[in-house]
């Protein structure tokens, strides 16, 4: 069986960390490569600084096939993303060419001048490939197998948008929910059973209240139909559910 | 100076990596440990296995003063946040008695079985306090710097404003902010001055589109109320704002 190609997400923000902004990219990423096939399987979240975010990119991208970050390539002193990259992987930064044409062309449009804070935006890791920015023009980048994006969450989704064709992926996973109108407790001896009959499939139970009732949904995935189909039917069977 | 005490969160779930749920407890534990003074660093978020919670919580106790974690402490088959978490110590775990009272206490006022999947809640780390669950029983645990709480956000919400008391802190980070309607490329520069002369707070530009334009918070933090007064008002001079 091919190894599913897994991926990680690095964050970079203090003001997801100090509670100023709720991050609003993790959980578009997790839809959009979930349907990809590809398992997202870890998320950080570190803080506008260079060894935070080196010791993470380091880790990550050894660890998975994919890792996607954002935040932190704009055009500010606190906008340090390309430069660490560049250092986690020991290789040089400088303004590039290409993508200084990019701003620029862009900026003569506008009437807006290209000052030294918007040419950072231009600077590029050696020997990464560009991700085009249809929002606001600064690019984004491909280093090996770790893809640089911006946080701003248009941009974010318009760069996934194109990286995503380019990933290797596997067969997307396939997931049914069943409704279970009891605590978690009732229902646990029995999900664990029938976890271990079905090994191809992953079970989650995740309970709620509501009106002052217990209840849990029951999550069947996998990327086999006919196993997730057969398990949800376990499911429902057991505690007496017509599907 | 004091060091300042730090913080990380780990978060323990496969629904929030699928895509499935939005993570809800990371944006209240920020703001909360920002209250009391406790820099938030890092937030990881892994899958629903031992040795990717084993690894994570082993490398964030000991970088951190404080770990907080949620998630993955329930009845059924895939909350192994207890059992990893003895791993990662290299301590025992068993169903102990204070634990199993408490649930025993609820389940009979509920008219309820404490049946075998129920009390696997009760499985605690050798050495650990509990962490009183007023919404539904289920303790959570801290063994040293680590905070083992429910992922369901009423839970770990009354599990955090327990602990967060018995946390060593610091003095709480003050933040202002000026909003700017230029571009942060037109920012950016000052920005930077400003904040070499100002080494004492930290200065973030957060940008935005807004009905087409493009403007930008400046957020000045810092925990010396003086020196963040002093550095927002040279971000509104040099910007020509009136505060």
């Amino acid at each position: 069986m091919m190894k599913t190609p897994t991926a990680a997400m690095l964050v970079i923000g203090d003001e997801i960390l100090s509670g100023r902004t709720r991050d609003a990219n993790m959980h578009h990423l997790a839809q959009v490569l979930t349907s990809a096939g590809i398992d997202l399987k870890e998320v950080r979240i570190v803080s506008d600084e260079a060894p935070a975010i080196i010791d993470a990119v380091n880790a990550l991208r050894k660890s998975h096939s994919h890792v996607i970050t954002s935040g932190g390539i704009g055009p500010t002193h606190d906008d340090i993303t390309a430069d660490s990259i560049a250092s986690a992987f020991g290789v040089g930064i400088d303004v590039r060419d290409d993508a200084k044409a990019i701003l620029q062309e862009r900026y003569d449009r506008m009437g807006v001048e290209l000052n030294e804070a918007r040419l950072r935006m231009a600077r590029i890791p050696d020997g990464a490939t560009l991700i085009e920015n249809p929002v606001s023009g600064a690019p984004g980048f491909t280093l090996e197998n770790v893809h640089v994006m911006a946080g701003v969450p248009a941009v974010f989704q318009a760069m996934v948008a194109q990286i995503i064709p380019l990933l290797d992926g596997g067969p997307p996973v396939l997931s049914q929910t069943i409704r279970v109108e009891k605590p978690e407790g009732e229902l646990a001896g029995a999900l664990g059973d029938i976890a271990r009959v079905h090994p191809d499939v992953s079970i989650g139970s995740y309970p709620f209240i509501e009106n002052g009732a217990y209840g849990s949904n029951i999550v069947v995935r996998g990327r086999d139909g006919k196993a997730v189909g057969q398990a949800i039917q376990a499911v429902a069977q057991i505690f007496g559910i017509t599907t």
